[in-house]
């Protein structure tokens, strides 16, 4: 069955959701009768093309890796030149995917796109934290008055399957605490000072030169990117209605030694950066900060970039999944398994 | 939604499926649209009874747990003393649930349950290994030629999300090699002599004391439970035809020391009892021994009786996920989750 699908956002995620297209083109047609057709593209930088009888994928996707442009991709009767928005109203598609940049302070322009999507009739898969961690729930009423799918697996640890566990695999359960690693760069850090014996200094140098922290690490290293998912998934798992302000403790890891590290080790212990989110006597009480973990903990033994997440449920117990919290095949395919699981519901 | 199911095999399992139906009513009710309609329960110990209108299922429960029967439950119009091929026979249901004690040696009476409830036009949920190690194949043809559903997520570490977390989550993967720590008995010994210096003898009488054990511990300690649970991955993930005896390699823990696990220890390495089976050349190698892991491995921080695996992807990298292997709850709740899909799905 044909699907069509409108991009918003041809940076690393889009593209790799677009390769997986390509890689798993017969999989997906005999597996799960899924035809793709792109009828249009937007990227801020890149430009963009509309071309409603559908855009040739592999040949698209090239170039944009040579040419770094998408306004000049050959398609004959094509459109080009319209802003995002334009090409929402204009484009005839049953998916939009937003990938554009995010913006956590205002969630633009993504929260536009995703309204527009929804009006328009578009079910939509998103990998952008913005309008999750600020309009959660305005957005999925709107996408239930709308009668369309809204799907956002990638916001948290990417392709790392979270929300999809929980919806399809621990349903009926209640849970009431969420735990975990949601950084890779501080988890990376710390993982170095313990085993090397790295100062601070040495592993964030390392973990920039590696293309893991940005030239201000910040938003990492002071906890605030692992506070916003930790927010999400206050918001969306636990039912709240919690803005980052309204977090208990926002502690990243720069007061941490080298010292502290290695006498946690001569006690049996571990430092990890924990974000958590619980439900107290009907209050969420979200935080992220570094603690002592026992050895025992399988949080503990969670090493290098690797993210993390434990459930704690009514029925199955503790329920712990490692895996990547970013990558371009891991967060593209974050979008492959929204539309695919929206293809398979709609 | 009314959903008419038969239980065969009233035992733990069993008893805490009954017990969420009874906990999660509204939940199932609302959220799901799901009423449970319980017309026949058939065990080998506890006699069986058939009343098409319904058991009232807390009633039923506290009767089982307080006189340990099913035949004298009292419901008007019942017919008793049925046995389980003849109640699947008469029984008007929607969902056969098949938790009957596990013959991995015969796969029955399980293997013919399933055929007759397909037969029967009934979608099945087990947690039963028999069927699946041994007859795969034939039980998921036979589903399709009845066009019903078959659902077995309990079969390897209980209620944690394995077949469910792979069909929903990483569908569009290619899984090429999966790797873990499938019994909880064996790892709970390994964490013993590690953590306190236990010997062998020592730890395997705590598991027996504590009820991980049986009083004739083989089926853990040699391997033989693993091997049944990477038989079933072999198979059911990976589309091999192995029997038990296809293995490379089985080995158990009764030839690891203490010396063995500290001088481990003292290299930065833990023994874990890992199965695993990956697709090498078109061939599947499947094997069942103690392995040497990194501390960086995410399987050497599993401690105590918590199984986990490792899905090694072609697009998600790596995805681990912990958690209990065994329970009543939790085992109930993997027969949950899969009647409440196929509810969905039917």
């Amino acid at each position: 069955m044909q699907r069509k699908i409108v991009l918003i956002g041809c940076g690393v995620v889009g593209q790799g959701f677009l390769e997986i297209l390509v890689k798993k083109k017969e999989l997906l047609a005999n597996k799960f009768d899924f035809e793709p057709v792109l009828v249009g593209v937007a990227d801020m930088m890149k430009g963009s093309i509309l071309a409603q009888d559908g855009i040739d994928i592999p040949a698209f996707l090239e170039h944009v890796k040579a040419k770094g442009t998408v306004h000049d991709f050959p398609v004959e009767s094509a459109i080009v030149g319209l802003n995002s928005i334009d090409i929402l109203k204009q484009a005839e598609a049953d998916i939009m995917v937003e990938v554009t940049y995010t913006d956590i302070k205002t969630g633009e322009p993504a929260s536009s796109h995703i309204r527009t999507a929804f009006e328009k009739g578009m079910c939509v898969a998103t990998t952008n934290k913005g309008p999750i961690t600020l309009h959660f729930k305005e957005l999925v009423d709107l996408a239930k008055k709308n009668n369309v799918l809204f799907k956002y697996e990638g916001v948290v640890m990417s392709g790392t399957p979270i929300f999809d566990l929980l919806d399809y695999c621990l349903a009926v359960n209640d849970i009431h605490e969420i735990k975990g690693i949601l950084n890779g760069t501080t988890n990376f850090m710390l993982t170095k000072m313990e085993d090397e014996n790295m100062s601070y200094q040495d592993a964030l140098a390392l973990a920039q030169k590696l293309g893991y922290a940005e030239a201000d690490p910040t938003a990492d290293v002071e906890g605030f990117d692992a506070l916003a998912k930790v927010i999400i998934l206050s918001n969306v798992v636990l039912g709240g209605s919690l803005k980052p302000s309204d977090a208990k403790e926002r502690i990243g890891i720069s007061g941490i030694t080298i010292e502290d590290i290695q006498k946690a080790k001569s006690e049996g212990m571990r430092y990890k950066l924990i974000g958590s989110t619980k439900l107290e006597n009907g209050q969420i009480i979200a935080s992220v900060k570094p603690v002592k973990l026992p050895l025992s903990d399988p949080l503990a033994g969670v090493g290098g970039a690797v993210n993390a997440l434990t459930f704690k449920t009514d029925l199955s117990g503790d329920i712990t999944i490692l895996g990547p919290g970013a990558g371009k095949l891991e967060t593209g395919f974050a979008i492959m398994i929204d539309v695919i699981n929206m293809h398979q519901e709609m």
